[in-house]
């Protein structure tokens, strides 16, 4: 899909994977292959930067383009393979230091934060002016949310196969508060929560909040969350709740398929146990194609829906939703009672910005650039750490998991690259206990820099000092 | 203190209450009380106006202005004479349906939120369209807060009393977020907090949200908590806090003395239990005079200040800030898990409004107006009301805390208030136990229509018929 660019540029690279053009090859004219593919000169030269771009070609001044394979073609993570048993969630405080350390001006590897080039900027400025006179509107106290939010986000739930009402919809300070509200709305401190494993850290945070405990349930590199391990949970324990980001997760970039979303929904529905879907980098799909969220399949009202805006529009926004279907009168109440309500200017401005058109113009941008930039990053750790290593292939979104050779810690490397101003998340903020260890997650949505380049590498190179000295 | 035309308006006040002109009376022509008082004509007319607003006047259309004084002098609330134990905080969910009513077009007098014709409107719009502009910053990520804010806010804490830096400062979404991260911060679920009774319900919301028990102090309308009560409380229970609103507190609109704030600071400090403070009503003193807060005489860092901007600058901001002292670490790791940060612009629009001094303007305003409009509210109770009433005396703020008869039930008054599309705040919500049945919460702070008026004659004739009925 995409672009004409992009689809020469796909075509291109599967000639090269098939061995159609080798390592070393020079490719032919952009004259040639322009006749050849039926476009424009200029297009087989967008094609080719972004080949380049993928790590899959090397310009060479004066003789053109070259075929240069990544170092070897670099696997996957696998899928863990691990029984848990229910623990308290505790001491998540780590997460935090790594979030100060990103003040500091480390080269930000660490967090999942939206790189502010990448941001609509001129837009959401303009929408924000236009709010700023909305006179009264911005002052005035907007719990459930203002309507005007509500319903663009009614809109565009129902054009991905969730027909909701405003009424439906609470705004939130970001998806974070969501997740926490519906962890309150079905459970009760002590409880026993399903999540993914890896886990993205704020999902732990949210069930420290909440005083729950949580069993990990081991999740896909590519397909998400074992169905068959969460039926062993099913089985085994009295769970309230399974949290799942099933589009694009943090930290593997999995994305279930429709048929696996539905299962997922089935099996719990017919559990008694509530879904929390986590959507927030549903719309941020590599290929162009938003995929459905759980919700959609969702027959029993048994799926909390909650996400937000800080992955795409702005992260210091700080604005949400969620659709807590039955559970909405006790979402609304803890909503209340723990702030009162989301500040008013974000959602009038967000709902002007939606109502432009002009967060679909930016999300055509930001999901080629995402799958640019997550591509040229996976080159360059394939590139650069040693040999054993596995990186995550993601369908969406902007993070790398990466894990190292059996014996490398990655909290090793972790305090390693600190010391070098490069700041990377550890395995094990992703997990209760440290089974991943050997572990790393990158921020693979920044601008292609040679700073960043210099810090990947040397993060290689750390690693391969830590196989040497194993 | 305050502007001129208030100063001969309480001195008139004082002379009706004295006896010198006695109901009935008319009083001098302005031009023989403007030579008295040796003030403009205009500054007489505008202490009758004023006079007139709190209900010691009556203009009679070509013979000058007479005293009328209220009905009878009414009383203030007694201080509550009750012995608590410790209870858990549960169903609170009042608060959301008085909440709900409001927006149903009724009379608002439920909830203490600001009158919109008091807000700064064009100030802040001019500031939020000032912060829209800022690019870059309005998007990105503020935590712990944006510094520009956080540098106001100490340079407005210095000025009260309070020297802290702005690293001192964290900020939140509003009071009521930063006081459940101090609770969080300082007890364990199943804990005993030590309260103000009646108290605002919004603390009891946190106390629940936090899983604690409760212990209700007595507290004095007009000289706040009693520390006897507080004493004996602390020799007889293991309290591991004790939330209190110093100045205007709410409902009963108290302001305790400087002699008494430091007996509670250091009570407190003594026997190691953390004062968290709720300030969000000093700004709002009728008599123009900032109160110090308890913080202010803070040796021990064992008070921790919580404030915003909700009962001044707008409710729709969500914006508050905290001081947490000593627990800083602890505070900011429960607000990054709850939702990682405040959002961004009504920071930025905040701070802009600050540094441009349009607060401290809007602020001589709005005090004027709120001590004016309680005054009047205050006189049309004491009208209207059956005899045995007795209503607050504020000294800052803009809510009336109503004591009706023996035996009149403020519950069933609210439910044929409702009936009658008049909302109010029954006691019941003001405690955990039915001990302020008799009492209602009246937002006097609406500027003075006819509609509100027949809305408080009603409560008043309504509130007759229960006495008769009785």
């Amino acid at each position: 899909m995409g672009v004409l660019y992009n689809q020469i540029a796909d075509q291109l690279q599967a000639l090269i994977l098939e061995g159609v053009y080798r390592d070393g090859d020079r490719l032919p004219g952009v004259r040639i292959l322009g006749r050849q593919f039926g476009v424009s000169i200029s297009t087989v030269l967008q094609a080719h930067q972004t080949l380049e771009a993928r790590g899959y070609l090397e310009a060479r001044e004066r003789s053109g383009y070259f075929v240069r394979l990544p170092a070897r073609d670099i696997p996957e993570p696998r899928m863990p393979r691990h029984r848990s048993r229910p623990v308290p969630v505790t001491a998540r405080e780590m997460t935090l230091d790594l979030c100060a350390d990103e003040q500091k001006q480390m080269v930000p590897l660490a967090t999942a934060i939206p790189h502010p080039d990448y941001l609509p900027l001129r837009q959401i400025q303009q929408s924000t002016l236009w709010a700023a006179r909305r006179g009264l509107e911005t002052l005035d106290y907007a719990f459930p949310g203002k309507e005007s939010f509500r319903r663009q986000i009614a809109q565009r739930m129902a054009a991905i196969g969730v027909p909701v009402t405003p009424d439906d919809i609470l705004a939130t300070n970001g998806a974070q508060e969501a997740i926490i509200l519906a962890l309150r709305a079905v459970t009760e401190p002590g409880d026993i929560v399903a999540v993914e494993s890896p886990s993205f850290p704020g999902i732990l945070q949210a069930l420290e909040v909440v005083g729950l405990r949580v069993i990990e349930i081991p999740t896909h590199p590519s397909e998400g969350i074992s169905l068959d391990g969460l039926q062993l949970a099913l089985e085994q324990w009295p769970l309230k709740a399974c949290v799942a980001v099933p589009n694009h997760s943090n930290p593997m970039g999995a994305r279930m398929s429709d048929e696996r979303k539905k299962q997922l929904v089935s099996m719990l529905a017919a559990a008694g146990v509530p879904l929390i879907e986590d959507d927030i980098y549903g719309d941020l799909a590599h290929n162009g194609q938003r995929p459905r969220p759980a919700k959609a399949f969702d027959r029993a009202d048994n799926v909390i829906y909650c996400s937000s805006f800080s992955k795409t529009v702005s992260p210091g926004l700080r604005l949400g939703w969620m659709i807590p279907g039955r559970h909405m009168a006790s979402a609304r109440q803890h909503k209340y009672f723990v702030n009162l309500a989301t500040s008013s200017i974000p959602q009038l401005a967000v709902a002007h910005f939606l109502e432009q058109g002009g967060y679909d113009r930016y999300l055509r941008a930001a999901r080629q650039h995402y799958r640019e930039a997550t591509e040229r990053m996976r080159s360059a750790v394939a590139r650069s750490f040693p040999e054993g290593t596995a990186v995550s292939r993601p369908q969406g979104g902007f993070v790398l998991w990466v894990e190292l050779p059996d014996g490398v810690s990655g909290t090793a490397l972790y305090q390693r690259a600190r010391a070098e101003n490069i700041n990377v998340a550890p395995g094990l903020m992703f997990s209760t206990t440290r089974k991943f260890e050997n572990c790393l997650r990158l921020n693979g949505g920044n601008p292609w820099t040679e700073r960043l380049e210099t810090a990947v590498f040397r993060l290689g190179a750390l690693a391969q000092e830590a196989v040497v000295s194993d």
